[in-house]
């Protein structure tokens, strides 16, 4: 395999959600170059309709911290309270997950930068009105992709990442707090800085537990090809 | 700086959408090799609730083709008769867009594999009820992410690509076509092959023009970082 795919495949491999930091500031050179590669994602009709809000101040990363464990303690005491995790809790490495979360939720201030990656509903043509998104899926395929090569870009330089949405119900308060326009979208919150762990390999369901051949069913041949 | 880090922004940089392909096959270790990297993607809960169909079925493909353009060909008058891309029809390159976009749709059959990138709902969590996404910003950053993750994978092993989601108005036909459960949403439609053209740099906005330090409006100071 050649040293540019094995470079690829490797960042990927080891692109864990890093939820501990290492205090270390974030040079902004690097953080340029991350958002230079989340512009060369793909978006609906090209129209690159995103915008990169970067928090290093430390009063307005307080202001952030507070509202998300708002919003992570009443996600956790719903899920709780609901079950909503019935289906994946008893997985190795749940328990874990939610620990770290938690961890992240109660430390989110400490973070060395927050990114508010933000859709502009403006830019989003036929797939918003009035400041609304009435196409999801599309306005989503906008973003999504740019975020990941944010978090891959900042791998690549020793930095970690993790997406997060869970803000979601404090959405507005979080954009008072960074003077984003209501007709602006924060579709992710990605706290990133240097990690105090080091990175490892995901650990994820094989592919042929989740591919098929030319239709629902048909077991794509994988033999020889599965995580190792 | 550094090999492996060059070898992955070169990757995200040159990862346009490809929509002519040449005729030649997908091998199916490269096939298994980019569907592994696209699980090594985050998702929300860490719930994988990604399903992956893989087409090659000449059948198959000329039924999907059919199908995606009567999408296109509605969506393509919608967009005429609305004038819903008066926003962005006026910049450099959107003609030749919308001309390669028309000959992928007319060509769709054609293309060596078509991927169809699905969100199990049942997977989901809280984000679904009865086979309905609820919360569409949580449930499309499970999957848009591994989508990524297998373009540039693809990108890496010489492979074009291109992210749609035209085909929405069609969804059901197409779930039809490959034998897609109902309770399973198709969240892309990924052509793929080897591309007929090089491999370019992409053009996008540059840095300065979509990144924010602290709060809205303030500019992050980017001199002498953006796009070279």
């Amino acid at each position: 395999m050649d040293g540019a795919l094995q470079a690829v495949l490797d960042t990927m491999r080891t692109l864990g959600s890093v939820r501990h930091f290492r205090p270390d500031p974030v040079p902004l050179d690097v953080l340029c170059a991350i958002l230079e590669a989340a512009t060369w994602a793909p978006s609906a009709r090209n129209a690159q309709p995103w915008f990169f809000v970067v928090v290093q101040d430390r009063q307005r990363k307080a202001a952030i911290g507070e509202l998300y464990l708002k919003a992570w303690r009443v996600a956790q005491s719903y899920t709780e309270g609901s079950g909503a995790d019935r289906d994946i809790d008893g997985r190795p490495g749940y328990r874990g997950m939610i620990r770290a979360v938690d961890d992240l939720a109660a430390h989110m201030s400490e973070t060395p930068v927050i990114i508010l990656a933000c859709l502009d509903t403006t830019q989003l043509g036929p797939m918003a009105q009035h400041g609304n998104i009435i196409a999801p899926q599309s306005a989503y395929a906008s973003i999504f992709p740019a975020v990941q090569n944010l978090m891959l870009a900042a791998r690549s330089y020793g930095l970690g990442s993790t997406l997060t949405t869970v803000y979601s119900a404090v959405e507005d308060d979080i954009r008072r707090a960074c003077k984003i326009p209501a007709h602006v979208h924060i579709a992710a919150l990605i706290p990133l800085g240097y990690p105090s762990r080091p990175f490892r390999h995901v650990k994820r369901k094989p592919v042929d537990e989740v591919a098929f051949l030319d239709c629902w069913g048909t077991p794509l041949p994988t033999r020889g090809r599965s995580s190792k």
